[in-house]
């Protein structure tokens, strides 16, 4: 079977980015002919959220869905054809290889324009047992289904989440709340490794305080139906478990390009431009299945958040219908909300800024979310990495119980705009007594970075 | 009485930038003879938090001290001379004349360096009666306890508030929420006149909805014990009341520089440079009763928030201590909390705009704060002002429910760092799905900019 489809514009994966592509593409250019392909069986759905499925504290699975297939269909005359999976793609000839969800045959579909968005997932360790039917991945809607029924029919009591990430800690708190007993196991020396280590330890202990065990520098050697063993400088052990979840960092879906000359990077993400086009010209890739410039480093990096998917999707569509948009580019930034914490970071770490060359100083100190006076103020923890010859932010971390993720935002505009901390310090921020301190706190530790970069000129 | 202390720095008031500014100079100069003089009996106390404890919300008024005067005294070196009113200067002779409260001669105290923080009053309107005693003022803790005194002898049940602004605002909701019927009372078209009328226009909505009954458009005549004589295009009518608040604008306690050549102006503040010197090269200003330089005016603007206050105060005080720091100014950040909405702004409104000459445009739309498949997301509405022609964004002005505060730092920041609608749509802001949305509001608002303004150019 044989389809040709000329001047039209194929977008592969119907997701965050896929459709903030295909929908951009639409709007630049109300003639092109818009079909996207979505390996699963849904589009257009929160997968940030889906832990909360998981805990059930969000009820229904359709509202997880931002948009219905017909939305696309109908109101943006956008083609969706869900069920079908990209397997291979002949660049010369720009024809796609497709297989159809139920069927032995493959379908060819050109392209005159391509835009790759196929996402990422979990990446699977070679470890004896890792395809049990108990062991569980955790990327899109399908998983979260598939470990929902094995819940529902099974009534686990015990788990073990195999990586202490943040996708680890948000499914460990997820089975914490419908009482399944949680081991978090982290191969590193401490969870959330992105992170700086004075936040993974008050995550840890948080972690710990609500019944999660969190066992770091400790190894999976093997997983069978009723246990996973683990290894560290204590020995080998068993822990018994009903479940395993696989929450071991993400590749990109770019398999099907192993035969092309486009260049993967990190991660095996797809290696673009500015305009986020791929290394042929009516390629462009956007999303965790490609890489994005980091603002800081200036180099091209992974960072597989749904904000920088929406943005390179947006571009990459409006390029791709014939645009011409730049995308500057993203410092990093994330937030998570877990065990009643928000824990957010933006721009670079501090081992990151010394390996890059820095003379970095690393500042960190915690700070009430909002006046004394005014009762209900949580504590923030706050860390800040500045550059000590041009005293520029380089990164900003926080972890605390309120007001974290927005005021992260204050830093990463701050760091998108090259601010100092001398800069940062004087920021006119908000001030009422139930919002902020009279200094907010993003204030405050930009004025401690100034007091010593001062000091240690004297 | 004569007193001559040399080398020293005198500050004249005993709050946030004063105290500030006489910490700061502690700091950079360990050797300087410093002495508050503040007119009041306290100092260190959160004004902004004053209403909440008309309402009850705060219990103990000294909740609201942020430190206590053996702190400054002891551990920072500073003497404190509390009831001391300045009520002159002789500026060539450096000499103040101080009231002692309780005392009838006035003392003279020199000085080498002045820092005024004197801070401001409510404006008192010439209306008669406005001198009644159940008619209040409504500025500093003094206030707070003759209002908090009469309510609790006299169990009032309806008030007048007159003024529709931020403090009129904030204590007609204080008196809501201790059942005192109240009738807000503003002279021009609408409530909150800083803000963008469609701001104005849901808080009016939802002042009435909570029972505040709201009158714009109306003056007030006359005021009497039991009423508050009120005149509009419907005539002239009584408002029964036990009580009477005046909101009527802020102007700076500068009555006792009327014989100096300082130059006072807007609201009589005193104009400063950019180092916070008056035109005495050894008296400095700061706070409440100083002018700041308005970031995106470039003109002296009168601002006087806790978060200019504190920042003004310690660059005053670093400079008058032999320091040498330039203060950048102001984008005249602002928020409230008042029933159970967060209304913020930062920049310059839509008219300040037009009349400085800018080809401005005004966009607004509404949001919800977080994901909508996590529950509890509230609605923001968000307006921003742009300058067609550099497309940097002038101002921006939000209501709602949850994560205003912060978020109005995000344009705050970026307006000071002078960013284009264009940067700020494609800022890395932090996304989870109980914290944002995949495209920040902040994002999503200056995407409607960009596609304004690009689709004008075609």
């Amino acid at each position: 079977m044989y389809e040709n489809l000329y001047n039209n514009l194929i977008v592969i994966g119907g997701n965050v980015a896929g459709l903030a592509a295909a929908s951009q593409a639409r709007r630049i250019n109300p003639e092109l002919d818009i079909t996207v392909l979505e390996s699963g069986k849904y589009i257009s759905y929160g997968t940030c959220a889906l832990p909360y499925y998981i805990s059930g504290y969000i009820k229904k699975i359709d509202d997880l869905f931002a948009y219905p297939k017909d939305f696309f269909e109908q109101k943006r005359n956008i083609k969706i054809l869900t069920s079908h999976r990209v397997v291979g793609i002949d660049s010369a000839k720009k024809e796609l290889l497709v297989n159809v969800a139920g069927t032995s045959e493959n379908r060819i579909i050109s392209y005159d324009r391509l835009i790759i968005s196929s996402g990422g997932s979990t990446i699977v360790p070679d470890i004896p047992g890792i395809n049990s039917s108990n062991v569980f991945h955790f990327r899109n809607i399908e998983d979260a289904e598939k470990l929902k029924g094995y819940i529902d029919k099974n009534n686990p009591k015990k788990a073990v989440v195999i990586g202490g990430g943040q996708i680890g800690m948000l499914m460990a708190e997820a089975f914490n709340m419908i009482r399944i007993k949680t081991s978090l196991i982290e191969m590193k020396k401490r969870i959330f490794g992105g992170f700086e280590y004075e936040i993974s330890t008050i995550l840890s202990r948080k972690a710990e305080m609500e019944n999660i065990i969190v066992l770091t520098d400790t190894a999976v050697s093997s997983i069978n139906s009723s246990s996973v063993t683990i290894e560290s400088v204590e020995g080998k052990r068993d822990i018994d478990c009903d479940l395993a979840l696989l929450a071991t960092g993400i590749s990109a879906n770019t398999g099907f390009l192993l035969d092309t000359s486009i260049e993967l990077g990190k991660n095996n993400a797809i290696k673009v431009n500015n305009k986020l086009q791929t290394s042929y010209i009516n390629i462009y890739a956007c999303g965790d299945c490609a890489t994005v410039k980091n603002i800081v480093t200036g180099k091209q990096d992974y960072i597989p958040t749904a904000n920088n998917g929406v943005k390179t999707g947006r571009i990459a569509g409006e390029n791709a219908a014939g645009g011409n948009k730049t995308f500057a580019g993203s410092v990093g930034t994330v937030v998570d909300k877990v065990l009643d914490l928000e824990v957010a970071k933006t721009g670079i770490g501090s081992n990151e800024a010394i390996s890059m060359g820095y003379e970095a100083i690393k500042l960190i100190d915690s700070y009430a979310s909002h006046a004394g006076s005014v009762p209900g103020a949580k504590k923030i923890a706050i860390i800040i990495i500045v550059d000590t010859r041009t005293r520029k932010l380089l990164g900003a971390q926080m972890i605390g119980g309120e007001g974290v993720g927005k005021r992260i935002d204050v830093f990463a505009t701050a760091i998108t705009s090259e601010m100092t901390v001398d800069d940062i310090y004087m920021l006119d921020l908000s001030y009422a007594p139930a919002v902020s301190t009279v200094w907010d706190p993003v204030n405050k530790i930009c004025g401690k970075a100034v007091l010593a970069l001062d000091s240690s000129k004297n």
